[in-house]
């Protein structure tokens, strides 16, 4: 008999650990029944502020996968608007909710995926919970922005600075609205250093979007009809038609917490390196993406990074085990990437503030440079930010604010994170070098090469400081 | 009294180390003077195509300090038309020709820099020496090949199909010439595989070059004053009224092997990994550049690798540690990016044909992708091609052919190959992820996983090859 897989959340996560399972089991061998609470399977949550701001087509260019391919050509049973209210690890049971059918039924596994994603946090003020008031997290909330707009909603506010929020304000202005972002933090994108936030919060200024820092949402005022009408902080009153939540993301973890699935520090899912949840002598639960928490290899903590492509990179993992292969994920640097309009934004690995949580003292080198030879065609300024550890060098942290052709070199900063890389070694690494792609030290080596100097300098410090050998 | 340091070579290696000599210690602790055989110091000799084919001005912008500068910025003495043309050790003293005064001195040094660059190969044939045959080295060849365009060249002929001569075709087309590329390889970009070279034919056709590979070049035939007329192979006569060299380059280590400073297998200078040249028992003898082997941390064996950004890196070594300071040059991998056209290319590491010289066991994998997700506006082809160890699944090499945004991505992989990464952790790396930057699995991340999956299916043919424990 067939052994049964159930996976709960029909995107990255899920979606990629079943059709791994698959590729390695056939379905005589392994029979897999997936629950979608939502109407989309195997979407690009990524992708929804570009369609909203009518750079890509959606949703369904975002969409990589249909249950009607998951059935067809993998086997795999996709349950469209059926939520799974309830885990029961005893009798290996769920209980499923079909919304459609208006009817709740149980179904039997041997082997169980929890992908149940992330949801909104939603600052408890009054009125959050408006007509008019949208997360950015799911592609049925795509769906519903773009509705608003279309239904000629003409000024927007913000709340949040991060990723998403930029990435929609941006989409907004291009729809010719109002935008306002307020966010409580000094600058935007609170995953950099306030020092690159405020390069960030130039190019909003450019783009025409009003900025509002150090802002904190008070409520939310509506109209007798429970719509929107604008939104209050200690710093003022903002009218807004539609209001969109970048303000972060928790993971969606009751339905584990309550079938006694453990939580991690970071209130993820609690796995281990093959993406086992549940904790000893209990076997063949799987848990993966948004609703996990990953180990951050440098800070050696247990964080909470809901992206695309670790989901997908744990559910692989996921699906090989099931599979009967063996694959880990050994856990993340807290690598992103970004762009407001054609600001590119890029960071890897600890800020300043994550170092002087983690008591770590460290020395940072800011370079201005470019992204090609200078006097080649098309060279764009980048920004490169590293923060070193003193005394060892070693890499704790590096971001990237530039032009065209910046961002990307975050990844060789990323490489050089997962190997524990120190400063001093990086100014010898064999970056590639032409006119058309860098200067002949490309703006990496440059910051590698200031940040040295400041270990070797704070070096020097500590040892004048402490009297030093000659003085003894 | 101040220490003496002499410099032989005003380019990238012997002025990089002769500012950051300077930078560390004053003109009363060491007097620096540097003699260069040319008309020009700190020049990219990289941007010579560019030039040539007026993507940007020249030659004023390719040089990146003056000897004025040097002289009255860094007080060092740049001595232009200079050439050494003897090292004497036990005198400490270099025999220097000045080609504008025709005559000839002798200068005393405590430290000396040998940073004499390369030479172009010059294939052994009839007329090899003709007018209009050019090398493309120094930025004196650079002045010489655009005079001959200026004066109404029509027909090209280049030898080689390496970078360099790539570059030049391409920019001799751009000035309306007819160029055809003759090569003895069996593609162009040798320094790629041949899969991979195709896609470079490809892109060379579509510019109107007419590539011939597989040809050997006989002779240069004249005309009775001397200039070249045609290019004769064993496939064919190519008219040609300019004959631009891309056969690569040797180490000029003449001056260093007459005064007895040891070469490599290489035929590059031997340096230690602070860039000491000489060996045991001669002190204050530095080598950088293209005069010098490099450790290849691959292949683990001596590599002439003459580039830009290695030889300023090794100047940069040298400098710190004339000046007291401490420093290395661990070595390379190899690491190199081109275009022509829009067609980027870049490699990292090693060849098929270097695994099977080096007796190493290898797998590869081929990956298509787009350099953005593939609903993503302005998302380009790019291939990735990896070169793995069987059993380890170690990294051996890389290769990248695409468009717009593709090359840069060999720096991940070169940060990967100098860290030892394995394939198989590679597919976990946290590489920057968003729509208008990556398809939700990087390209580079899509070739480890196929790659990892060669190396297994790999280790399974073995084991059921040689009976496996079932058969036992």
């Amino acid at each position: 008999m067939a052994e049964r897989l159930v996976v709960i959340g029909g995107d990255a996560a899920g979606m990629s650990a079943a059709s791994q399972a698959r590729r390695r089991r056939g379905p005589d061998d392994l029979e897999i029944v997936a629950f979608e609470r939502g109407g989309y399977t195997s979407y690009s949550a990524c992708g929804i502020p570009y369609w909203i701001g009518d750079v890509v087509d959606g949703p369904d260019a975002l969409i990589a996968r249909t249950p009607e391919v998951f059935r067809d050509k993998y086997g795999i049973d996709v349950r469209l608007h059926s939520e799974v209210t309830a885990i029961d690890l005893d009798r290996r049971e769920v209980e499923v909710r079909d919304h459609g059918k208006a009817e709740t039924y149980r179904h039997g596994f041997d082997q169980l995926v929890v992908a149940t994603g992330a949801v909104p946090l939603r600052p408890p003020v009054p009125g959050i919970d408006a007509g008019g008031v949208f997360g950015v997290q799911v592609l049925d909330d795509g769906v519903a922005v773009r509705r608003a707009i279309d239904d000629g909603a003409k000024r927007a506010v913000v709340v949040g600075a991060g990723y998403i929020g930029i990435e929609m304000a941006e989409a907004m202005v291009e729809h010719g609205l109002d935008v306002t972002v307020v966010t409580r933090e000094e600058q935007p994108m609170a995953t950099l250093d306030p020092d690159m936030g405020r390069l960030v919060r130039d190019a909003m200024a450019d783009l025409g979007i009003a900025v509002r820092t150090g802002e904190l949402v008070q409520g939310i005022e509506t109209s007798r009809d429970g719509t929107v009408e604008a939104v209050t902080t200690d710093g003022g009153t903002y009218p807004a038609d539609i209001v969109v939540l970048g303000t972060g993301v928790r993971p969606n973890t009751d339905l584990a917490r309550d079938a006694g699935i453990a939580l991690g520090r970071s209130g993820g899912i609690c796995v281990d390196l093959r993406m086992r949840a549940g904790g000893d002598g209990v076997d063949g639960v799987w848990a993966g993406g948004d609703c996990v928490e990953s180990y951050d290899l440098v800070s050696r903590r247990p964080v909470h990074v809901p992206l695309g492509t670790h989901a997908n990179k744990q559910g692989r993992v996921i699906g090989i085990n099931i599979g009967g292969g063996y694959a880990t994920f050994p856990g993340v640097v807290r690598t992103a990437v970004s762009k407001v309009c054609s600001l590119e934004i890029a960071r890897t690995g600890m800020l300043e503030a994550d170092c002087v949580a983690a008591g770590l003292r460290f020395v940072t080198a800011i370079v201005e440079s470019t992204t090609r030879a200078g006097y080649y065609p098309g060279a764009a300024p980048i920004t490169v930010k590293l923060i070193a550890e003193v005394r060892s060098g070693r890499l704790l942290g590096a971001q990237i604010v530039g032009r065209e052709g910046a961002a990307k070199r975050i990844d060789t900063l990323a490489v050089a994170l997962w190997n524990e890389m120190n400063v001093e070694e990086m100014t010898s690494l064999d970056l590639s070098y032409a006119p058309p792609f860098s200067p002949v030290w490309d703006p990496v080596l440059i910051a590698a090469r200031k940040a040295w100097d400041a270990v070797e300098d704070d070096i020097q410090r500590w040892h004048r400081a402490s009297g030093g050998d000659d003085a003894r």
